[in-house]
């Protein structure tokens, strides 16, 4: 039998068990254009909020469907040439322990030589392939510069914080508690970071962190959290919005601080990116990624959780803080 | 003997007379490390107005200096190698009839085979270096998109429009009133033309006359006529910050809509940019321009006043927006 968590309806916050309800099928046939997958690991992620709104977003998982997942999976069956049987690969597996994919839902064969299987949903994952190329490809951070990364020790923010210092540039982080932030500096490459938590002039505690200024912003927060950031930015800086997550509500739209004057007396350069739109450079991320990752000079933590029954609050779990590391299910 | 216009105060609002004084004194002499420079033509910039604020800004004009302004003119002596007698030269000049600068005043030299004089204060000066550092160099219009360019009537804007067209982009403009909106559409290159000031829903006369959406904002505004625009923005949109005219003040800084979502969701690019920061590409900028405006694809209007007389009351003739084309002083 196959078990499948499957979405259940509309959530306005963040999703909880009462958005999801599990499933059990026999074991469904191998799609006559695709791969019958094991599903070793599969991933929760920040995003998956926005996939359940029912605002409009980049991505929607219908009510009735497989909670929509990337994952980890070794090959069961196969009606596609240049997939095997038992080769492992990363792609759209979902949250269930057998998937039925169609050949298009299978992003890349997993080398488990190279890594193993749950740095390729960190690392070699959304969340490295997220931190390279907002940080090297767009953000074309330099050795010497300072980078600022909000939510410093999530899934994202602590690889950003290790290719900050791979790179030879100073990194300074935000997070929402101690604990986070001592994690931060003790492995995630920081030199400092800031709890935004703490009762601090969030703002001036930047400036004096930064004494150079910032150069690169690695948003992941938005809001208020980011008005406090805009001040410190120096000429030529780069703000490369992530994630919003410190704004709860979009609709009616917020307001904050007009940034039309940063933007010009600073030539500021402030985009938006979604990773996918980035698959040209994922190679070039790859072949930096793997021999730092084997090293041991860029390195995950991972907080897997056993067994399906966990997945209906790992969302909330995710967004509640107490998560500690690259949140996974083994389902 | 040389007459020249220096400046009186500060200004608190858009200068006017009582800001300058009109002096004579004998021909200066040439300065060791520069050259003596007869002025054509000198410029009459929005800028300007910042430049007399009590406010910080980029740049400042003292009391008691000559008001800072570029010019074309022609060389009278000149102790600098590679600047000979007679050669035409564009930079900073002033509001004087003759200028004593040093060498790093003069910013390249003019062609008059090239253009009139007139043109190296329009298309091939500030304006339309500006024009074509926004759109070509850091918005990358390409055939087929349709940009929208604030204040599309002004110094800038008419040569954005016109270089849109000739990429065989689709321009459409906003201006803020309606003898504007149909020169821009009669000369400028634009398809259409939106007064702002008009009794309309901008949003929506945005929306209905972009129905493919929009793939370059060049912004002149920014404030409550941006945010008509934003909606509007395709997928991949780029966002030029070139000005901020309708934000009156900002100390302390306005509140508007907060913009990271839209960062996000539609993978914007927003940047800010100063055109001297882009002195690397002049010279492709002139290529491309020259050739054009010698075809008589490219055009400008001019609106010379003559004498130096007319100079103190040239900032407040520009912000009544009754100027037609490109405001010039023949001193």
């Amino acid at each position: 039998m196959n078990r499948a968590v499957r979405v259940a309806g509309r959530s306005d916050g963040i999703p909880g068990p009462e958005a999801f309800t599990i499933e059990s099928s026999p074991d469904p046939a191998c799609p006559r254009d695709g791969c019958l997958i094991e599903v070793i690991y599969t991933a929760v992620d920040p995003g998956m909020r926005g996939w359940l709104s029912r605002e409009q977003n980049y991505l929607t998982v219908q009510d009735g469907e497989v909670m929509r997942a990337h994952g980890v999976g070794r090959i069961l069956e196969s009606n596609v040439a240049g997939f095997a049987v038992d080769e492992v690969v990363y792609g759209w597996l979902g949250w269930q322990q057998v998937a039925a994919v169609p050949a298009s839902a299978i992003l890349w064969k997993v080398d488990l030589d190279a890594a193993p299987a749950e740095y390729w949903l960190s690392i070699l994952g959304l969340n490295g392939l997220t931190a390279w190329v907002g940080l090297r490809h767009l953000g074309a951070l330099r050795a010497g510069e300072t980078a600022l990364v909000s939510t410093c020790a999530g899934g994202v923010g602590s690889i950003v914080g290790q290719l900050s210092a791979l790179t030879g540039a100073r990194a300074v982080g935000l997070t929402g508690d101690d604990s986070k932030a001592a994690l931060a500096t003790a492995e995630f490459g920081y030199e400092a970071a800031l709890n935004y938590r703490a009762d601090i002039d969030l703002s001036a505690a930047i400036a004096q962190t930064c004494p150079d200024g910032i150069d690169l912003f690695f948003d992941n927060t938005g809001g208020s959290i980011a008005d406090a950031v805009f001040p410190a930015l120096n000429v030529g800086a780069r703000v490369i919005q992530c994630g919003t997550a410190a704004v709860a509500r979009w609709n009616p739209v917020p307001s904050g601080p007009r940034r039309e004057r940063d933007l010009l007396t600073k030539r500021l350069s402030w985009r938006g990116f979604i990773v996918f739109d980035h698959q040209d450079v994922f190679d070039q991320a790859f072949a930096e990624m793997k021999p730092l990752i084997a090293a041991g000079s860029l390195r995950a933590r991972h907080e897997i959780l056993d067994g399906l029954d966990a997945a209906p609050g790992a969302i909330r779990h995710l967004y509640s803080g107490r998560n500690a590391g690259r949140l996974i299910i083994k389902p």
